[in-house]
């Protein structure tokens, strides 16, 4: 009871709206998966997003050259798209901003970009550009605990004086589950609220606020500690239905360390069996299991960032192949 | 059963000798607590760690400098004691080394620490050294994954030719309780395993090895997601006795924020409780039950790292404090 | 004649007061220096500057711990001083600007300086703040050539929505002089043109803009090339005036590296011998030299940035003095 | 006469062989030059460099991306050329070595270098590397000055462990001409000696010391004060013709920044003038004047490091290059 009403005041931690939604996936080929969500403003509110379109493009492995190339390609087709459906020129000048902290290597995937992406407004200025390239700016604001600085007033007060057409903002999101961690790219143009996904909530950055299109490009390279949990609670599941189904299988007998997921959809486990395994826990929803958690971690501090062991080298790759599908779209001499 | 047999296989992930044996605290004093653990070859092998004196530390929060200044002291006076247990005189040769990732920010301790800590020892080649400074050494030698080299064969021919009379050697450690990170500095003569306590063991770096004495300075970074999985666990118990025991408590129907952690010694939870919340999960020991996450997060590659959200900041200052300890025990003249 | 004219387009390339006016030291204590220049509006439009008080701190060297503290007490009695003389109140809010580009060692002194000065406006806004502490926020806004964005503006919208009280700029600077290359303090309430000492002059960051005021703290970490030419020719007169004079002075021929330098008060080169030694050049004013020089390597494009080689090590000193100076002077508590 | 004896003890500041001998340009097509040099025990000696094959690529920019790669593919055939004349196999294990400073731009080169290059032979411990990679190591051992330890010493004791059949060592270079600076790349098999262009010799890294070969490869970033100076004479000589002869030609009249250099073949300045302009100074060879400079500066210890001002950027696109081109030398499936 009390869970449900804390529920809404504690949103899940997730700035995938993906997560939040019932979906269909537009097209699935190569192990690229892309989904398109529409949010109006009654579906925004009750999941606690902006309303907008909201692109998800999912992948297996970006550390290899071919696959990180076939991702690009798909991300810079994606971004052009969103570009031209908020009506954005070919001349139109665009100010790039990398949210997050350079110093924290799964918050740097914005900072990281802008150091990468091409930046030409000052040699307009200076007259010595060519045809083919769009004006540019790009910024790292930095992070509020290192300026003291609101960030979104920061960006607010810039485009006063600076003027673009249109803002792409990059940053790292929190997922609340795993699976996604740096495998997701998340394009939409509803804008951002910088650090909302791992839990202190900023002003947002956004068309509302800035008057002009805003297009948030981010990849989850976080999961909270609660996610993480309950997700464990999900496998231990699975990983029970498993065993229990192969228990008199002499193959498993040998091979334990079995990844049990890949049998994960022909072994459905019972409720009884849940609440067997795991007690009042196994009757509570997926939801109310991780709010349970929430409530459980916050108060003592604990909730904690989850993060891979390879970050730094993922993230680099990550920076890498935005940065290159941002060139790509802003400009046609790319 | 199986799970006593995979216990085995599967050790507990932690640097920190405190978490694996029965200890005395042997002062705290300030918020600053002294363990001492002496492991005899026998003990330490039945808990997979080296014999050797390990101390370690336990504070609160050092990132105020009045809380720092106090932990730096007790960390240079213990690590001044070991040294001198070692029989290390004060003109010997001493190489540093910082183990670990600069790129990754819970793994940059040892890199970071290196950068800051006094080098002398090629001024005393050119004759310019004034008195009361020791001849050191430091090196940061890399990682694995991005030198492609075995780092204790690395330090290995390194001691060959500069003939060092002592090594220290700094590394961030894995906890197996999310409660000591970055609140632990572990000191011990007993070496180091670059990497053993997330998970890729590598070869030692120890007396055994290099004849002469190693001293590693660790603090913890991290966790493994099973171990904040079996924590928050029990964090469950505390909060469920808590919440039975305070059901009709108008205060608490108020705040629901109340960190009930402090008040865990109070309430212990009984055995059927634990049961009727957690089902079978419920009757496992401790042990049984990390190692149970074990098997169920590591075949699906989902054992990754947990780390604070602030950790840039805290390693940052970690590495003032341990650089700086260092640099008064080994020059007389600081 | 020719010369005359271009003079008056190419001014000296220096961010220096002291080195464009005659002026007093005002104090020389323990090997620092200390000058002060006020700059009426006519004076300053002679020679290219801003008017107002310019305060100049002359050193040896601040690599080693103890001179570093004597300099760092005099720059912070200092700052404190100009601060007061612009009726700054002691709750008044700061922001500390780090202009430069912290990928280029020699010009990062503000980036370096900012990552280290106590921010704490942040903390305030959420209400855990003690007393003795002043509002502080930091930034910095990179350089036009990775922004692409005048930096001028970006701090002149900043400054209408953060309406901070006062500002202190931080940057590194360019000398004429090699002998003043990281020897020199410079403190000014006269505001900053960022980058205009190294040629590439930008709209300017000052009271008269910003309407409040603005302190810019700077350090010479290079000088031009055209500087280290004309320097050489005076030092070869020097030189060649302290070899005739001790041509036959037995210790001189044997100790050929003497630093000549030390006599150069006793040795006047006559202006025959200067024309004897260098020509035409030689019948030329410091001015006049320095002019024809920057007109021989400006068209084609060789007039460099001189930096000395242990440039790293020194800026990271430098900028640990002036953030350690700042947050002295900003709040009591420290 | 003095100075001809000091010019053996003072040789000129440069790691390029094509500054210190007579040689013929084999190539020269799409701006990109390819010089050979083959020094003799003999001819080394008198030139103070180690015998060996210098193959030398001059070309003119590297920021744009297109220039970049033609420089690439001839750097990488002309790398693989020096490979096979060294006898080495296509399994043969190589180490990859980063000389330099990572915190000093200029110097940056090789640590830059090795953060790109492909490390696999951790993947073969492992078993998991497919066809058509070689094994590949890679270090970056720091500075003497930040480790204390000789780096030869450190490279020497590595080889043993880890019995590299040949090594790549790449390093920032020191030019005596500004026209080389960011726009040469050196490829020899004879070796090198850490910082030995910038006037701090060190023991080599080469054959004759580690019984493998090993190959340099390197890119002038910086020339010494001395050499601009000089530079800067005979700049003035053209600078002086070009004047004379156009002192009545209207055209120069109004356009006073010309590229007279583009003149300086047509203009050669008589002897006389030379004098004239420049008294005794005009009277010495380019050998003695810039022994003389260097006498000047070196005893006042201001021979400092010059610089272009956007190294930052131009060292980041130069270890890009190399990294690539080395990658794609030493694995036939890149």
């Amino acid at each position: 009871m009390e869970h449900k009403i804390d529920m809404k005041n504690e949103p899940i931690h997730t700035d995938l709206a993906i997560e939040l939604t019932k979906n269909e996936v537009r097209s699935n080929e190569d192990g690229i998966k892309i989904t398109d969500i529409n949010l109006s403003k009654e579906e925004a509110k009750k999941i606690n997003k902006k309303e907008g379109n909201y692109i998800t493009i999912e992948f297996d492995d970006i550390t290899d050259y071919v696959a990180r190339k076939k991702v690009k390609t798909v991300f810079s087709k994606e971004l052009k798209k969103i570009i031209e459906n908020n009506k954005i020129k070919k001349d139109d000048l665009c100010l790039i901003i990398g949210l997050g902290n350079d110093k924290s290597t799964p918050d740097s995937l914005g900072p990281l970009t802008i150091s990468k992406v091409l930046v030409t407004n000052h040699l307009f200025l200076y007259g010595d550009m060519e045809e083919g390239f769009r004006r540019v700016c790009a910024i790292s604001p930095g992070v509020t605990g290192s300026t003291g600085i609101e960030t979104s007033d920061l960006i607010k007060e810039m485009t006063k004086s600076l003027k673009p057409n249109f803002i792409i903002v990059i940053d790292a999101l929190a997922s609340s589950s795993v699976e996604r961690v740096n495998k997701t790219i998340q394009i939409t143009d509803s804008g951002i609220s910088p650090g909302s996904g791992i839990g202190n909530k900023r002003k947002e950055i956004s068309k509302d606020i800035l008057n002009i299109p805003v297009i948030a490009v981010g990849v989850p390279t976080v999961v909270d500690a609660a996610s993480i949990v309950s997700d464990t609670i999900n496998y231990m599941y699975s990983h029970f239905a498993y065993q229990k189904e192969n228990i008199d299988n002499p193959k498993t007998k040998l091979t334990f360390n079995v990844n049990y997921l890949k049998y994960g959809n022909k072994t459905k486990i019972k409720r009884e069996d849940r609440q067997k395994l795991l007690g009042i826990i196994g009757t509570l929803s997926d939801e109310d299991t991780k709010t349970l958690i929430y409530e459980i971690l916050n108060p003592i501090g604990y909730n904690m960032m989850v993060t891979p062991k390879e970050e730094d080298f993922v993230i680099d790759k990550l920076s890498e192949l935005i940065s290159e599908g941002i060139n790509e779209t802003l400009h046609e001499k790319i």
